[in-house]
């Protein structure tokens, strides 16, 4: 008997590029898939997990959000992106800190590991507070800071050197788990220092980069006035692209900058329901695909999504693709999980890690009832009954880094409801030092 | 002791157009609610249920949908309009029959009442054995068959005689759970003798009527070659229009057609992830609401959505619009909370009876609990929260005509076991017979 051996048995299993026949079993030992098989010994594991009725996919990765702002859901609405910063989030960050910051992470763990994210790329502040929520919760995170130095040089010294701090006490936390990135918020917040800066600190610590670029139209004209080039054009001229460069957003892009996308290598992070609820534009996800430019999603901070769920994001992903080209055949539901899957790992450089069910990659697996009125009959493609009748809520079992974080929607170690108890005691004072 | 009272306490009610403050008890007596008061006698009720930390809204109602086509989800995804109907969809419509119309629409019962729609509003074949469905299940419909003629006077003569034995036979069915519309299938299927036909029919008998219009732009395209005109300006000039006309998806819409609309009074049903799956284009919602046309909501059938989930369907339609007007101030959550329960009910001539919580109107009322990850905190507007963060699974609590159908997310009335079985040996039969 070994004590960190999971048998899952009875599954079928939906993986990117890979076609499994007939139902499977997987065999988790410690925290890495060690056998895929139709038949695996029973007798010497220490948990046997029938997947009968089930799809066994892997972990979803959100390659683009803000956890602690879960705590912000439905703080404001159906405003301009101007008076929604100004009159609501910039005031109430102005009275986060560490504690703050931790709960709105652990109650956006929670949110994640029940809809079936295991790993997720975040940019926000007190992140040593957020990896420590990240650390309790067995979910995997990429954590970076925000960096805003609007050119001024001692806040861009503080802000370099609050990241890299980050990066000296949280890389590798977790067992592996949580891996740190820069975070400079945006060309228009970080000074052009600033980006020369993350480059070079990006190539010296072999560090991934997580920005946002080209969210509104707002964003382009500014850039465009002040630079005298479009972001993207602005961005490969300082030499600050490459494969290591997450760009969250990328609503408007001109066709040049496409072609500076797929020259870099640079991964995207595509948030449609923050895009649309924020009435930033539609991002032109197929023609970056047909270009082979690495897309993957991102729910974007739950105070402009509202929620953290992944499923969701990926159908609206698609369908909004149709849409906005007129053509139904973009995006199909293969495509559509690719994003939520091995082009998340893609985009986060975790590619060999997570991402698929393969033998040694990391045991990041969830798996979904198809026993609910919304997926039946399920005799349909398992990636169309996934991306285009489920939700969130449908997921049943969520493992992270082979640790069971859910088993039957029940979570196993963290405690929910302490969690929304101090949640809502947090969201109360954070309204009342308004 | 009354065998027909429930009372509903500690209630946070969100209902259109009226604001409740604190919390409330209702009280239902037989089909109807008898009382809204902070404080109702719990002594003399037959069952109470406790809503602490519930909101309760009016069970939602889906204007638009063939129920029994929840047999076909999933059948086929990313295709061509074309394509879709002719190679799939037609092939296996020709092989249904009574029976499994029944299965089918018992199948989307089920998910309606998961996910919180008291209402649906059908257009289908085989109408009898979903009003079977119907009546068993608890819900409440507005049914109608879907007439084609092409042309065809023998046909036209059998689809209207279809049409009418409908209504003699069906019409107050279930405790007059069940009203029956007439339903040209659209202004392309259905000759202007038969659109003719059916206008006279409506006034004779007070009958509505459901029809697709303007759903593709080659529909567009093709009615204005036939006839001259666009298909709104055809429908007006041959007298068909009127206030108890509702016109699906209305996606292609030309001002002088909106003006035509709100001239006749026409009642909107607007179908988004249809829409964006299909490819068919984006209604003009929002010009829509500002024209004070009546605007509601439906899924349309589950084989192009692919689930009938219709607080997913609010939310698309919500920040559809935002992103396709580039205002996020339109379609706030109250206004879209407004197409799925109030505007619902005057689209179907229903608004005496449903579509607000009231006392008077019929107790057909859903809980939604929030005490789950993806609606905490809940501190924020509870149109917000069900709107923008929650999904249909959130629904605890279905009651229809003052029936409880669902209780604690457990069917009451239906055997949701038994009817998945079912299906699935209906669709697999019909796969065979192709």
């Amino acid at each position: 008997m070994n004590d960190n051996t999971i048998l899952i048995k009875n599954a079928l299993i939906l993986s990117p590029n890979t076609n499994f026949e007939n139902k499977q079993s997987i065999l988790i030992k410690d925290n890495l898939i060690a056998e895929i098989s139709p038949d695996i010994d029973e007798s010497n594991v220490s948990k046997i997990i029938d997947a009968t009725g089930k799809i066994l996919l892997p972990g979803l990765i959100n390659t683009h959000t803000h956890l602690s702002m879960t705590l912000f859901r439905g703080l404001a609405d159906d405003l301009s992106l101007d008076s929604w910063l100004n009159d609501y989030i910039w005031p109430m960050e102005a009275n986060l800190n560490g504690d703050y910051c931790y709960i709105g992470a652990l109650l956006g763990a929670v949110e994640l590991i029940k809809s079936g994210t295991t790993t997720f790329s975040d940019m926000y502040f007190y992140m040593e507070d957020v990896a420590r929520a990240v650390d309790e919760s067995g979910i995997r995170a990429v954590l970076s800071y925000g960096m805003i130095d609007f050119g001024d040089e001692d806040k861009r010294k503080n802000e370099i050197n609050e990241n890299l701090e980050l990066f000296k006490s949280c890389e590798g936390m977790g067992n592996g788990r949580i891996k740190v990135f820069l975070g400079p918020h945006s060309p228009y917040t970080a000074s052009e220092e600033l980006l020369i800066q993350v480059r070079e600190l990006a190539d010296e610590y072999d560090m991934g980069i997580h920005i946002h670029v080209s969210e509104t139209q707002k964003e382009i004209v500014d850039i465009s006035s002040e630079k005298g080039l479009r972001p993207f054009e602005y961005l490969d001229k300082i030499g600050f692209l490459g494969p290591d460069v997450v760009a969250a957003h990328c609503v408007w892009l001109s066709d040049n900058e496409i072609e500076i996308i797929k020259k870099n290598n640079v991964k995207i992070s595509h948030n449609p329901c923050s895009n649309m609820k924020l009435a930033s534009g539609i991002a032109p996800v197929s023609k970056l695909i047909e270009n082979d430019i690495c897309v993957s999603i991102g729910t974007d901070g739950a105070s402009s999504n509202n929620n953290l769920d992944l499923i969701e994001e990926l159908k609206t992903a698609s369908l909004l693709q149709k849409v906005s080209t007129l053509d139904p055949k973009v995006l199909t539901s293969d495509e559509t999980l690719s994003m939520g899957t091995i082009k998340g790992a893609e985009t986060l450089g975790l590619e060999s890690e997570i991402g698929s069910i393969e033998v040694g990659k990391k045991a990041d697996i969830i798996l979904i009832d198809t026993n609910s009125a919304n997926m039946i009959p399920d005799s349909s493609s398992l990636s169309s009954n996934i991306i285009y009748s489920a939700n969130g809520l449908n997921v049943d079992t969520t493992i992270c880094d082979g640790k069971i974080l859910m088993e039957n929607k029940k979570l196993t170690v963290l405690d929910e409801g302490e969690i929304y108890q101090k949640a809502r005691q947090a969201i109360k004072e954070l309204k009342e030092a308004i």
